[in-house]
């Protein structure tokens, strides 16, 4: 059909989006200004749930603000290793506290993630569904990764923090809320395959097992 | 360095995410069966929090379920509108009204994306921010709206429904969740701004109101 892009165009599409990498392993180099701001750009380019718009982002360029954040990843990371002691074994456990989870330290841009405050005034499209703005961040932070992967920067969201604490840290106001701490930066290599992979801490399942049709199938876990 | 896309393709990269639409108007031809694979493989490439791969997929090929979640969203979308009149006035209730949300019974192929049951035994990144199987899921819909977009296919996300409604029609599980109806069709055009734009319903703001450094700063709502 008319509106599609050319061959060559479609198939760097398709390959970053089968090259993007969550990534933990960092040069130290810098990134230039105008790199950061084309990902931003991107990012706000996102489509976002009756035009609300909620992502925030922090630029972390404090190193006393990227340590303490650091230190409360760490807090998180051994509390996750204890919560997968009790929900799985032991030797899961010390398996998780072997895995490298982020680069906060190393990365050459650190970004905090948020949904805006005032949310409670958008109502288009989540009345039902309030974690609607939610869904728009994460669009806006993968077209952060897409585009950082074209331009040879590894992204790694970071997950293991306590929201309120991280609120806390960032005086962010009542009802605004944090739900990424991205590491950008250069990288020896970006990984193959996902990094959970190559590690041996979980195997991935086909998408054939994702897909059903008119009606809910069990298809395993 | 050494790990970037050509300037071509960087470029591509770039159109396609400025590219994307919401879309609500779609024609009625069909979508290549090779074609929708292509964009379900596309969303299989998504980053998810712990390799957890959070995303379903329920094909809607039989009418009579399309007709039926169609009502669903109808009923949805009144209840909307009335909430914007409470919360706002009449005036946008009507203009609510007029604005055209979903193309569910004229689209190609519709889609219902929903989170997997047993999610509570994933703590991997989800300790604190159990929602992040959500963001795995929209990171998943965002490269299918992205690799849609270069195929000349538009896409509407459609966040109109009551999610326990939906999952009964769909004999979901327990614990599943439908978080988006996936309007995909060829379109005669895509829109050149945000179709809540080109209605005067909102206006968007700029990037810059949405960056800080170090901490939250005020920058108007």
């Amino acid at each position: 059909m008319s509106h599609s892009y050319s061959d060559q165009d479609k198939a760097a599409i398709y390959k970053v989006i089968a090259e993007r990498r969550d990534m933990r392993h960092f040069l130290p180099a810098p990134i230039a200004p105008e790199i950061l701001q084309r990902l931003l750009e991107a990012a706000h380019h996102a489509p976002s749930v009756g035009l609300m718009q909620p992502w925030r982002f922090i630029r972390v360029s404090d190193s006393n603000v990227r340590k303490a954040i650091h230190a409360q990843v760490e807090e998180e990371r051994v509390n996750t290793a204890k919560a997968i002691g009790e929900y799985e074994n032991t030797a899961r456990m010390a398996a998780f506290m072997k895995l490298k989870v982020e680069g906060i330290l190393d990365c050459g841009e650190l970004l905090v993630a948020t949904l805006c405050d005032h949310r409670e005034e958008h109502i288009f499209g989540r009345r039902t569904i309030p974690e609607m703005d939610l869904a728009s961040v994460s669009c806006a932070i993968q077209n952060i990764w897409l585009a950082a992967r074209a331009e040879g920067v590894g992204m790694g969201w970071v997950s293991f923090f306590d929201p309120p604490k991280l609120a806390n840290l960032l005086n962010m106001p009542e009802g605004a809320k944090p739900i990424a701490i991205l590491c950008l930066g250069y990288v020896n290599s970006f990984y193959k395959s996902p990094m959970l992979v190559e590690e041996g801490w979980k195997t991935e399942k086909p998408l054939s097992e994702m897909l059903m049709e008119n009606t809910w199938q069990d298809k395993g876990k």
